[in-house]
């Protein structure tokens, strides 16, 4: 299976996320519900980030999840708890995209009326990828916040058991005529996806991404794959692995127990929790003054020099920003398996098939 | 000079605050910040956070600071910018232990009335110890954060120019019976003092922690310290130092631009800012509820099998606990030149020098 980008298919994202959205309609969900799932899996692809975008997840955790039960097509979905600036709400087992668009948006409104607002949301389910909703707050001119955990593929540090999730954390803040600073990272050194690629590719991984059965460093990603013990962010004592690890703990305490949900090792097969957050720019200071210097900052790192090695310095969001500008316009490049399987999907569901941009 | 504990002086925490604040007194300060530096650094002294209490800064950086008028000993701190639940503090250039202490308080009231509350703090000066204003969230039963920028040390990732900070996150979250939660990390792989401490001992570093003058890692602690270019959490390409770099950008954000400071490479000498935050746990989910869960998830955590090579499983905040426990009984460990060093203070400043525990 060749997986290089000449053999991909460039389609139409408005195409695309209008099949998607028929998808989820045939599978129950309300056309609204359908069509903020869609969104969410579509700009996922369009920012580059194709492991939580059309490609795998609706085949192997909500086509599945949606038919045997596991995820809830009709949720009550509602707020069990709050404050004028918080809220924790009940998603009833909803697809995390619904339940996440709910809690971010209630998030921004109370940052719109308090300065500040924050969420959390218990008894979800995979809610894709993570900055999807903390650049929600970007369109307000806010920051925003967006963490989930997820199923147990890490150890805590200097263990040898499953006990967390790659529980990331995303953070998006505005910049004035500069993209805006968007940091979505998973607290292990890698996602999962990096060592199945390693392990299709017949590839050795570093050290640091993940042990083996025995609990030892191993650079055999078929190893790690048995193993599923992902290693913090960090990687190694001398990494300082810790940090990772207290970071995916921080991610696991705000989503699992600060929304009731639970934790890790507690939690039934895909129920997750997630925390949201926004504040206002003028919560702090005048906006113009804050994008001016925003900007100065992103420029100046921008403008670094680059080590040997390496073309440019970087800003957390400028791949996805330029991925998106790119797709945006020539379509999103998809694999021809995805295709293919996409194509059975619109036979399945009798919707046309034409994602021509 | 050894550096081994038998060689260690037990001194009384209580004293050692008393002395301390006659030096700051000394040095200009009001008795009641005076007081507030001390405290703030006893508070490290007993974490086990030397790098952060009596022993280098008062030395290297506050007395000189304010000696030399880099430092305000009578500022005029102030909020300059307000919402209901946020505001911008300017320090007027005060010891960043006496601003970082009013904008935590003000974040923990403005979390009391509504639920969460958010404070930046502009012209700030060394704060100390991250976790200090988190922790202090703790005995009112809520959630603190803490972060900080400081001077230019370590560089973007793909790049060879410092430019950023080592930039400190610190979230403090209470448990039921269990030591609470309490995260403080550089976002950088290690502190500069570890750095220091290897070339001191004459031994070799681990690939990860900076890079020599021109731009290759460097397992040479000397050629580190010459190019003052420390790398991010990550380490390398492989180990993921785009995340570190994106979360110590996001504190530069938070403390430099949000607080209108100013960054990195823009920052006079010392010059900083803070940002501070707190939510009360009843915000969300009632507390009783939410503590077990605590209690539960970390006694899971701690109970995970060990690694090969490690005795046990640690959580965030562990060791400075148990290093408190036993400072705060047996008193605190000051290396014999530290203790000649508060001796001559003692004598300059005319205080009586007993530090008995």
């Amino acid at each position: 299976m060749t997986t290089d980008s000449a053999a991909r298919v460039r389609v139409s994202p408005a195409r695309l996320e209008d099949l998607v959205t028929k998808i989820f309609e045939y599978l129950k969900l309300p056309s609204d519900h359908a069509r903020i799932v869609a969104r969410a899996l579509v700009d996922a692809d369009l920012r580059g980030h194709e492991s939580h975008g059309v490609s795998n997840y609706i085949k192997y955790i909500y086509y599945p999840g949606l038919t045997e039960g596991l995820i809830n097509p009709a949720p009550d979905i509602r707020i069990s708890h709050e404050t004028p600036t918080t809220a924790r709400w009940e998603a009833d087992g909803a697809m995390g995209h619904v339940a996440g668009n709910m809690a971010m948006r209630d998030a921004i409104e109370r940052a719109r009326k308090y300065g500040s607002g924050f969420t959390t949301v218990a008894n979800s389910r995979h809610y894709g990828m993570a900055q999807h909703y903390a650049v929600m707050a970007l369109e307000h001119d806010m920051i925003g916040v967006s963490m989930t955990n997820s199923g147990v593929l890490a150890t805590p540090f200097q263990g040898m058991e499953a006990k967390l999730g790659t529980n990331p954390i995303a953070v998006a803040i505005p910049a004035g005529e500069e993209p805006p600073f968007v940091l979505d990272m998973a607290t292990t050194t890698v996602a999962w996806g990096k060592i199945m690629n390693a392990a299709r590719d017949g590839k050795q991984m570093p050290l640091g991404w993940g042990y083996d059965t025995a609990g030892f460093p191993t650079t055999d990603p078929g190893a790690a794959m048995d193993a599923k013990l992902m290693l913090p962010l960090g990687g190694s004592k001398d990494g300082s692995a810790h940090k990772g690890y207290g970071l995916a703990t921080w991610v696991e305490i705000f989503c699992g127990v600060l929304s009731g949900t639970g934790f890790g090792m507690q939690l039934g097969r895909d129920n997750v929790g997630h925390f949201f957050g926004a504040w206002q720019i003028e919560a702090f200071m005048p906006k113009p003054e804050f994008k001016a210097m925003m900007d100065s900052l992103l420029r100046d790192l921008k403008a670094t020099k680059p080590a040997p090695g390496f073309d440019r310095v970087l800003v957390a969001g400028i791949p996805e920003w330029e991925t998106m500008a790119d797709r945006s316009t020539n379509g999103i490049p998809l694999h021809p398996t995805v295709v293919d399987m996409l194509r059975d999907y619109a036979i399945e569901v009798g919707a046309e098939f034409d994602l021509t941009p």
